[in-house]
């Protein structure tokens, strides 16, 4: 029997596989493209920390991905265990071997774990991507009392904030760096978020480690940096994910920590192989140094640029991770977009940052008008921006993509100051106090003094 | 005694007065900056309509003008009847006279009325923005059944959307465009406004003009242009607004029908006076022509640049007006930036649409998630982004800066397909799914077929 062919092979089902089968097929319709993945329900990577309260039932969180069939892509649920560069083809597991035209290496993260003492104990839970490995950790939550969240990221964060709901459980989080949401936030946001989650009983050990997790079977306590020893029926591991690389290096491909190389078109050290997303490396936007940011936004937007790259004849350029985040913990919605103020001067830029506050609706008697609070950070030389946070309502979680989209095209600050924007009272701002521009009026008024 | 000297004073305390002599202060602190107004308490201009059941009481809508306060600046209630421009000085109705350097005049609009019998019996309500007069028609309405508003602009649509919070009134809406909202919207999103107002049991009479307003005393019933006769108690004029341009032309300043005639710096004929807002020109961000956009985040935008350009050593052009918009109609918040796809091609634009559908939380079954809906406008020549629109709950209040934004800057639809956006399950569409990024590829995939 002959080996299928396919003018496309995408490698991973998550958002970043699907996209770029979606993308290439968009451009290609007559082209045959084969999507192969592991699992056939796969999860929304950002709402597994909503799937123990806030969704009514943990499969309300599976991927949907009827797009695929939409888009007339076919699909094989299949592990991959070698690629034959030089024959084009893939090896799977139960030796079937399909050939590609172009292949595109989605094969995502791998959640990581820490070398201490007790890590592989019953009861310490890394996040992995996984239904029934999540449906079995709410099933052990009922029966646990003291939990410790070891990571104060997004991921540690977001799960603090959803098991607060639980009343019955004693949380804490514990964190080496000293705030939580560190690499998102400067300090002063940082600050809220921990407003937030000390308002809902968990408690925060920032700036401490966490040196060994002890228990004979299974967890029963956690030896902090500082002496502590913290009573826990269960830990959560929420410090990060590494790439994915397992299939790429077997196969030859040129590779670092920070995944599969690529060049700026995404294609790998093979012109016929793509990488997208979490395994791939990711440069950043801004100092184009390789960064290991990981998020289903940039692993989309880089699904799309490869999908249009293997198939039109134009290339895209990648310009490198923004780093956009937005969560809600309790009432509050944080937001980041960019370098934060901390992270610009280590990096060298002369920053000038403005501050404003304002009601996200008007006039503030409006019903459910609140409070919102935003920061940008501008290049104190070229005055373009280089950041943003927020702190306030919902909007914020679309307010911050405004300031995304002006640093992708690099706004100056009078560009900023001058944005026209949609107003409306039951939905946004006033014009006389938007945040955004009088932030950026805020900077500008810093600059004219030091100018003086 | 001699005239009291200013450097800057500005006429006129609606939101671009306000900001003009805000902006001003904020970069030149040491100088002297008068406003003067001419009532005490005006209001915020797009909270009106929300005077009569959404707002607690009436005065919640006025404007906050602490500002001016804490910024230092001077302020007087006067009515400005005079500019002696050789003298630089203005003269107000008590008689006085104040000197300045430099005048920035914000006098406003005043609402238009119509050329037909009847307008000027009682309960025929153009919309001043005056607190005590609204109070009276607050007033008058608990008295009122059968109420007509003539004009199917956003004035018109959300006074209809919020009387119909009074069960007890029958409320008619006459337009005389074929649709609703028919200068913002293509024609089925105007569909969706006019569901939801139908809904909510508001007739509307579109396509048709009224022809007189009949009465003794008071109004009585409302003829239109089919023959119709309509009963009426209260009829509301919500036909827009023109400039209110008398003191400049009592002052010698160059005028036409779209406001005080100004340079892209926004001076007046006169290059120490400047105009901004409602009662000066302008121009359209597309074609450069005059326009009657009156818009408070256009006076805004327009006043921070007249504030920056008499108070910096350096000119801020203004980019003519984008005409962004957002309103909520009963559940449905509906927004638009730039050309419609109308109103491009009526400008002679050659254009490719694009259209998406998604949830505005995700997965969809996150609890509040609902639908939105977007459609992006671009020049099929360039492929620069033209316009948005988008219906959907109310993150589409701030969705749609996120296109004006791009606008402003011209991205281009490969820019805005590839757009790095903050995601959250709790605040935004999916990454996989994300609605300008998607109605982005849609009209991608229209120009390469139609290029094959």
């Amino acid at each position: 029997m002959k080996n299928e062919m396919f003018d496309i092979i995408i490698v991973g089902g998550g958002p970043a596989g699907i996209i770029s089968a979606i993308t290439a097929k968009k451009h290609t319709k007559k082209k045959r493209v084969l999507l192969i993945r592991e699992i056939n329900r796969g999860l929304v990577p950002c709402g597994i920390p909503y799937m123990f309260f806030t969704l009514k039932r943990p499969e309300d969180n599976i991927l949907n991905t009827d797009s695929l069939k939409e888009n007339k892509i076919i699909t094989k649920i299949e592990e991959v265990i070698k690629i034959n560069r030089k024959k084009k083809e893939i090896l799977t597991k139960n030796s079937k071997k399909y050939k590609y035209n172009k292949l595109i290496l989605a094969t995502g993260s791998i959640p990581m774990t820490l070398p201490i003492e007790g890590v592989n104990l019953q009861g310490v839970y890394p996040i992995y991507k996984s239904l029934n490995y999540l449906k079995n950790l709410k099933k052990e939550l009922k029966k646990s009392k003291d939990i410790i969240i070891i990571g104060g990221g997004f991921i540690g964060v977001e799960f603090a904030d959803e098991l607060s709901k639980f009343k019955t459980l004693n949380l804490s989080i514990v964190e080496l760096l000293p705030s939580l949401l560190s690499n998102s936030f400067d300090i002063e946001f940082s600050k809220l978020a921990e407003q937030q989650l000390i308002k809902r009983n968990v408690r925060i050990y920032s700036g401490l480690s966490v040196e060994s997790i002890n228990g004979k079977e299974k967890v029963e306590s956690v030896l902090l940096s500082n002496g502590k020893v913290m009573p826990a029926d269960m830990v959560i591991l929420g410090i990060g994910a590494k790439p994915n690389i397992s299939l790429a290096e077997k196969s030859g491909l040129k590779t670092s920590k920070f995944g599969i190389s690529v060049d700026k078109y995404l294609r790998t050290s093979d012109k016929d192989i793509f990488a997208v997303g979490d395994c791939s490396e990711n440069s950043d936007f801004f100092t184009k140094e390789k960064t290991n940011i990981m998020l289903a936004s940039t692993a989309t937007t880089q699904a799309r640029i490869a999908g249009c790259n293997l198939s039109r004849n134009f290339f895209n350029k990648n310009i490198g991770v923004l780093s956009s985040y937005s969560t809600k913990v309790g009432g509050l919605t944080l937001s980041s977009t960019g370098m934060t103020e901390k992270t610009a001067i280590k990096n060298g830029f002369k920053v000038v940052t403005g501050n404003a506050e304002s009601f996200d609706k008007h006039p503030k008697k409006m019903p459910y008008a609140g409070k919102i609070k935003v920061k940008l950070i501008f290049s104190n030389q070229s005055g373009v921006i280089l950041g943003g946070q927020i702190a306030g309502g919902e909007s914020a979680g679309e307010i911050i993509n405004i300031i995304s989209t002006a640093i992708q095209k690099k706004f100056s600050i009078t560009e900023i100051e001058s944005l026209q924007i949609a107003t409306h009272p039951k939905l946004t701002p006033a014009p006389t106090t938007y945040p955004i521009i009088n932030a950026a009026q805020d900077a500008l008024e810093k600059i004219n003094w030091r100018a003086k």
